[in-house]
């Protein structure tokens, strides 16, 4: 029996085990954003640190930051062969709004084929796959294929702050061929994919101010401006009626998607119907001019995340409030340079600001270029000979949404590529109320991390591509030339 | 001694249990808006059962409503005298933003010469002036110079709901000459004044619904329209860059301040730096071609009272929220009728509303014709004299911003007129954090009303007016041929 085959029997034995420790995990509220989980974050550090150590051979330490501290593990056994760097995040979104839960986000309950619970998708589900992997095939062999090098932040859902700095100050114990990311998304949980581009982020938040205090707004109202007119004007004003953003400045050195690379988009799989009946949206809306997967990957967007001022309890209250609030985040695709975003927004804001109310804006430091991967990148090749292996049809490359803002920090202090090996679905919930994860998808996962790091070892033949996988060649990373 | 010395004298000696009474009083937080304080509600209604039980052949009910209960007095030995039906509220405001308050908002705290705390100054501390000189008066004497029924409910917060159907059912009790009103307010702390109009006022709720669920604003951001988005156009379009509200059929029926009232306007001393530094707006700000107090008392107004959606707490979180959601209120002016309003506010929406959402209205009947008080009615007559020998100086007779929709109802239902005089001052921060009243309106509003029930009572010569009051006439009562 291979090693390989003694690795994968091993997980298939230990399933309930999998999907228990998925469970313990994920009940700690390692809520990033919100000061009153900071005694949880500690403890699902703790929680991942100790899991790690139950790994044989692995070394493991925590490493510190100025906010939430990471977690590291290496094994280094492998000599001759590559190292990669498995990056995850154990840190969740916040679980606001608390009320469309219909389970409790921290107490992750199994409901028919699906795990629910705050972060059992992004990233608990995916990180904890991964350290599995490793341990049965430590636990069945004594030893792994390649080496390894796991580093685990806790700030991945506040903009990964700190990173970038603990990065730089261990780049030497960092040092490997590529960094094999366990966050990101597949496209279905049926039809297997490989995100090979992720676009940025800037963000900002702001303030609009006009009375010193909150008024009555029978015995004020009409007389001084009301904050929430100024703001809604302000962000009403960020668009235009066809959805373009209106900040002056904001596509700079964004290119049009080659005429190509647009058509295999519309190849993919996928329709507006199906789209809508999955958001339960009543019809798409963006940019004009371009479809919704174009709209999605390719195209930068400004969105408000939140926005909010004067009363919003129950019943009434006849209030001109003194101040009223907006979070806004950007995607950025290649081309874009996410320090200049917030400065050009509120430079807008400011150009724009209605009489009566004064502007605080403040940046908040959360900023990420829009990444994309080498079509030719070893680590891209082999994810794809695994998945077609794993689910018997090859998988479709597709764009990210989202954004990763720890892809740069690599790249730029590292020097190396990202290979995103997630096994959540975009559909998943994430950042929503009642995530959830497939449970199905852990042993799937397990066996592909498992395969990944054999066949990562194994001599490649050269020029051979792996039979069959569909490449659309539809990413920024088949533009590079063009677009920076 | 005469009973009106009489009652004076016993008010002086109890000065210290008037203020520890209103203390006791404002500590039950009374917030009709809010279910959790339903209990509250009631031990509010109690607490002032049993005061008024104190009150010397005074008789007191509960009378039960659909909502908060009412609470009611008479006293009706006064053969051959006015009667005068005593309104006022025991109910308060929501006290958010927490945070902002220097005192507990319901834990009233004397500051120098103020008292702090929700509902001190509307309506508790005039409220209690009423009835304790009422109680004095019977202590005192025996008697009342005139009869009197009191009525305080519990809904003028939340726009005293079953009012209308309770007054109705009880019209033969409540039978008077004229109501006079411990609600409402005066201009300022040094110079007395006489409310004679007020505002009326409609109110709605918007919601408007994108995406089924909150979804994340990376994968889905610039391929759905975010609600967010889409209330910021609306709200943003209530308005023209004029300060205009621009629903179509907002304004029938308003007609201009003829040139002279207007004129008048401008000789009261009011000036627009003293209100900025009052309220810390940077500018005023309004319907253009109107002064300040015009936009205040004449012009009617659409409000945002409040606007939420996404993610609004600590941190970030990338969120395409599924719902935004405002409260408007509107100001209106003679000529305008309230059930009207909320519909054109939903036409209009409608007719505006964004792609890519939808739209629900909540009409929260709330709604409350502007008011106006006949120039010579008795009851305005004998305040515009009280009030210059309290301070020594006529009133000025001014209008009010706010809105009481019981006056509406006693107009129609009982057919008469109401007479405000309230000790409150209209810089109080009613409706806001660190509401207040001022500590020695209590023995000056005592004196007044002692001094109004004698002065009603006692034969008033024919074509006098009182001595000096100064008559701006400048409200809407003054053009009633023309307004409606």
């Amino acid at each position: 029996m291979s090693a390989l085959q003694e690795t994968l029997e091993l997980l298939g034995t230990r399933r309930t085990e999998s999907l228990a420790e998925l469970l313990e995990f994920a009940s700690i509220p390692s809520v990033s954003a919100q000061s009153q989980y900071a005694p949880d974050m500690l403890r699902a550090a703790s929680w991942l640190e100790v899991r790690l150590r139950r790994c044989p051979g692995l070394t493991v330490e925590r490493w510190p930051t100025a906010g939430h501290p990471a977690v590291y593990a290496e094994w280094l056994g492998a000599a001759g062969a590559p190292t990669i760097l498995i990056y995850g995040h154990y840190d969740v979104q916040p679980p606001e709004p608390l009320d469309r839960w219909t389970t409790l986000p921290f107490a992750p309950t199994v409901i028919g084929d699906r795990v629910y619970g705050r972060g059992v998708s992004d990233d608990k589900g995916p990180l904890l796959i991964a350290v599995q992997s490793i341990d049965a095939c430590l636990s069945a062999t004594g030893q792994l294929p390649v080496n390894v090098k796991l580093l685990f932040e806790g700030e991945e859902e506040v903009g990964s702050q700190h990173l970038p700095a603990l990065v730089a100050s261990q780049a030497e114990r960092l040092r490997a061929d590529f960094v094999l990311s366990a966050d990101g998304g597949m496209w279905s949980a049926t039809t297997p994919s490989l995100t090979v581009s992720a676009r940025g982020l800037a963000a900002l938040e702001f303030t609009v101010r006009g009375p010193a205090k909150d008024l009555h707004s029978g015995r004020h109202g009409g007389s001084l401006q009301n904050p929430l007119h100024a703001i809604s004007a302000l962000v009403a004003g960020l668009h235009d009626a066809a959805g373009r953003v209106t900040v002056e400045g904001f596509y700079d050195g964004v290119t049009e998607l080659p005429a190509e690379e647009r058509a295999a988009l519309g190849r993919l799989p996928f329709s507006d119907a199906e789209y809508l009946a999955q958001t339960g949206a009543p019809e798409v809306f963006g940019e004009a001019g371009f479809g919704t997967l174009e709209r999605q990957w390719n195209r930068p967007t400004l969105e408000l995340n939140g926005l909010w001022g004067g009363y919003t309890g129950e019943g009434g209250k006849t209030v001109l409030p003194s101040e009223a609030h907006a979070k806004v985040t950007c995607r950025l695709v290649p081309g874009q340079v996410p320090e200049r975003i917030p400065g050009l927004i509120e430079a807008h804001l400011r150009r724009h600001l209605p009489p009566g109310v004064t502007l605080e804006v403040r940046h908040t430091e959360h900023g990420a270029s829009a990444y994309h991967l080498p079509a030719e990148h070893p680590g891209r090749l082999v994810a794809r000979e695994v998945l077609a292996e794993v689910y018997g049809t090859p998988p479709l490359e597709v764009g990210m949404g989202g954004s990763i803002p720890v892809l740069e920090t690599f790249k730029e202090v590292l020097g190396i590529d990202t290979v995103f090996f997630s096994f959540a679905v975009g559909d998943e919930d994430i950042h929503a109320p009642n995530e959830f994860f497939r449970v199905a998808r852990i042993a799937e996962g397990q066996q592909a991390w498992a395969r990944y790091l054999a066949r990562l070892a194994a001599p490649r033949p050269t020029d051979s591509q792996p039979a069959g996988p569909q490449s659309t060649n539809l990413q920024p990373t088949d533009r590079s030339g063009s677009r920076s």
